[in-house]
């Protein structure tokens, strides 16, 4: 197995760079309607930021895994939203995923709800990760913001940690050097 | 206003009670097929027990408050889970929340989720408060999993902080006394 290099996040870093985002969003005076997190990894950072954004958060389940685990050729969607889908119209999105890494997810995300007329969409993501994305954002989104832009790494978030004692000491460790 | 007693959460303290509750839950052989989240405060617990049960999360908005954001007398759902509900039929559900206040919200969601027929709902949050509770729960539910079961305080989470650095602060001190 390659040795990929490895970011750790602490939960600390993920708030910090939430509340900045936040603070990033308000001053271009992009007020959103709606936040929709994009499932899972966009939980956490969506429930941070609406205590700087205080908007209704609906989620979606998106996958590129069936229930088989076996990787699928596009992302599926797990959960939607039919419930409020009316609702969306007319409404500014800001739209939340942890990473942007081949875009796929993000881009399939934006097409789906670009059906429900939105006045807008704008893109909030932890990571940007600078690499070739297999799929491009369309032309209607002009508002992304990226809270770190970083080389293709593996990046090890402070959910995913087993032991987050351990996560915290790596990550301190890796900002000393 | 009344000087409430509060207690300071860490995201530390969060991720570490949740991989207990997964051990816990795990001990009791209960091996979920879908967790369900109630947004928003359910979002980071459910997100980090995936990590140590990892099933498919359904998020689920039910709020108190209108978007006038008047208090309403019942909890009313803001989102569901209009795509899956047949497939919720015959499977064990967690169903997930930060805590266990007046019972209203997780009572009414419990009610809405025993509808599709599932074969069992187990409850996990991360404080029970020892109170007077508003609602009871059906005798369908014979499994819940409280972190910890405390007195009736305010629970200051990490996720609420304007400033985590003096959550993270105050939480300490607390500990100290």
């Amino acid at each position: 197995m390659k040795d990929y290099e490895k970011l750790y996040v602490t939960y600390s870093d993920v708030h910090k760079l939430v509340k900045e985002l936040a603070g990033k969003i308000k001053a271009t005076g992009f007020d959103p309607d709606v936040i929709v997190a994009i499932g899972s990894g966009g939980f956490i950072p969506a429930r941070i930021l609406k205590t700087f954004i205080n908007r209704p958060i609906f989620a979606v389940g998106i996958s590129y895994y069936g229930v088989d685990r076996k990787h699928r050729d596009h992302p599926q969607k797990i959960q939607w939203i039919d419930e409020v889908q009316q609702s969306l119209k007319g409404k500014k999105i800001l739209l939340i995923d942890e990473v942007d890494d081949t875009r796929a997810t993000l881009a399939y995300c934006v097409g789906e709800l670009l059906k429900y007329k939105p006045e807008e969409i704008a893109i909030l993501i932890l990571h940007n990760k600078l690499k070739q994305k297999d799929a491009n954002f369309p032309p209607e989104i002009t508002k992304y913001f990226p809270g770190k832009e970083i080389k293709d790494v593996w990046i090890k978030y402070p959910w995913d940690a087993e032991d987050i004692d351990e996560q915290d000491r790596l990550a301190a460790e890796q900002r000393r050097k």
